[in-house]
């Protein structure tokens, strides 16, 4: 390079230099313009995700380590109602698939059609709760899962080894526990179809527009969503529905303020966790539950009372936080509560076919 | 082109001829082979063709033209259960996919755990038959699914007005039955609901082993399969379970030789047809069922009282023809009958999301 050219060529590294220069504040504008104009957005993301935190992919649990084969078998054993006493009762009767796998009912209907004590949650991101059921009287999914075959209005079979004589009569059955369970010398147990339907429920994930909105999608939410994600936390509502699952992590008395029934017009007056407890300070109790899907999962409350979201919103403030949510404001939270409405996981979509019997 | 030229070029398409030749033989030959060989395998498929005929892609009707629209609709209503009078029978409820659209129980239960007086038959391949139930007391699937919402031991409704009330109390359905029933004034209706189910209905296929063998494909079929198949054909069973339905085409009287009761043990006689047309004639009749999938719905006969496929066969074998099978022919007839299990259709093994309630 002579002088010329290398006089030429800082000339030109100068102009590019400037260019990009220019080039970088451009930048920097465009993006900062619509960041500074969503100020408010920002705050409201940062808050979100500070109380709420990031929808995990799946709710493992130590004791249950979630495979693929416990998995399949889980999702075929969630379909199967001939382990059940009277032949019609499945994980999936009270958890049905179409309508976000509640059932859509005040309360579940068992084996004969005896009605359970109480209404039946969604099974999808529930797996990560403190207990199962509403008194919290099962300890995990798997526990709920093991304890459903032989419950009264559950399944209603008789014991363990009912269960297990059906299973062991469909061959193929018996294939996927061993491939399931590789280590059990007795692979069919209901031990073990807990297990299998434990790890399926743990992988029932349901992403929203919720989740876009605080991974820094500003559009996720409307005006309004974003107004009744402002009043749900600002009002106190996440003081117990926190957490990715908006709930699971607590239990709460159901009236603080006032008797739920007064609202709920409940016919029966449910003495909640004190049935486990027998504490007085657990009477009324129950677990503060997972608002996942709670626009698609009605009727609402332990009892299934009540069935729009809109009135059981207004309840909530009133005996809960002793407030009368000004007009409009209840249906922000609903809006927003929409948002929590995730995309139905495939594997629970799809029903699989079962064994036939030998 | 010179003479020399044209001499090259008769020499060379000569030869060409001649290889031509050769390749037509020895194709002919290579395809012949296997022809030969299959001799019995070809007069089987022959004869099951002739009685059989292929498997349609759908089962349309003049009266209900199948559509796009009508489809997804029928689709997500079979799965809808709140509009029955306890919100928890939906056709899904005694046609679920996991189980080759049957219950797998001895009578259909309805709402408020009532018994149909009848087995649920597969809705699979069904909607080609000539009538709908065991008696013949539904003219078609359109008819069936019409009949259902306000049957007393199926949906249970009170009268058509309540049915189409809920539809219309969801606004995503009022736009499905537009879309689905553009000239109709008044699209959400009891019709139009039975319309919808019965188009989706008609759409479902399950393509079998069987079919690959009619098509061509000997090795389709085991040689026991095939056994089987040919003592179907020559015992009789396909005087009734004739068509691509293997059935559904004609009503016959169950215990043509003898009380089929004495056989299946069942506690109840069921008078059949004569319940419809109070003709003597048509005492114990009953359409003769679809045998498509039979080997993954038990249990068996109008009643389901009987559990095990062997022994379905070889009571028919007794009663309808007179005959005992000799030993090992029942378990050829069932290897065939396993021949019949087909793909299950996506379509129905997807629960779709269904509305959310206004």
């Amino acid at each position: 390079m002579n002088l010329d050219q290398e006089g030429t060529a800082m000339k030109c590294s100068k102009g590019v230099l400037a260019l990009a220069i220019v080039s970088v504040f451009c930048a920097v504008l465009s993006c900062a313009a619509p960041l500074f104009a969503a100020g408010p957005d920002d705050e409201l993301m940062n808050r979100a995700k500070a109380v709420f935190g990031p929808l995990p992919a799946s709710m493992p649990s130590p004791d249950n380590p979630i495979t693929p084969e416990k998995v399949k078998l889980g999702n075929m054993l969630f379909f199967e109602s001939r382990i059940s006493i009277d032949r019609t009762v499945s994980c999936a009767k009270c958890h049905p698939p179409g309508l976000y796998a509640a059932d859509g009912i005040r309360k579940a209907i068992g084996n004969h059609c005896k009605e359970n004590p109480r209404n039946s949650p969604t099974i999808l991101n529930a797996a990560d709760q403190i207990s199962a059921h509403w008194i919290g009287n099962r300890t995990s999914v798997e526990d709920q899962a093991r304890q459903a075959v032989t419950g009264p209005p559950a399944f209603g079979m008789p014991n363990n080894e009912a269960v297990e004589k059906v299973l062991k009569g469909m061959k193929d059955y018996v294939i996927l526990f061993k491939a399931a369970f590789p280590n059990d010398k007795e692979p069919v147990t209901v031990e073990n179809f807990s297990k299998a339907v434990g790890a399926f429920e743990r992988t029932l994930m349901t992403p929203a527009p919720f989740d876009d909105f605080m991974q820094g999608n500003a559009k996720a939410l409307t005006d309004q969503q974003k107004r009744g994600l402002k009043t749900f936390m600002d009002t106190g509502c996440m003081t117990c529905h926190f957490s990715p699952y908006l709930g699971g992590k607590m239990y709460q008395k159901f009236g603080v303020f006032e008797p739920y029934q007064k609202y709920t017009k409940s016919v029966q007056v449910d003495d909640g966790r004190f049935a486990v407890t027998k504490s007085e300070a657990d009477r009324f109790v129950f677990k503060v539950p997972v608002l996942r899907n709670v626009a698609m999962t009605p009727p609402y409350f332990h009892d299934g009372s009540v069935d729009r979201l809109v009135d059981a919103v207004t309840i909530m403030s009133k005996v809960q936080l002793a407030r009368d949510l000004p007009p409009g404001q209840a249906d922000d939270i609903v809006a927003f509560l929409q948002s929590l409405t995730g995309k139905m996981p495939e594997s629970i979509s799809r029903t699989p076919v079962l064994p036939a019997e030998d």
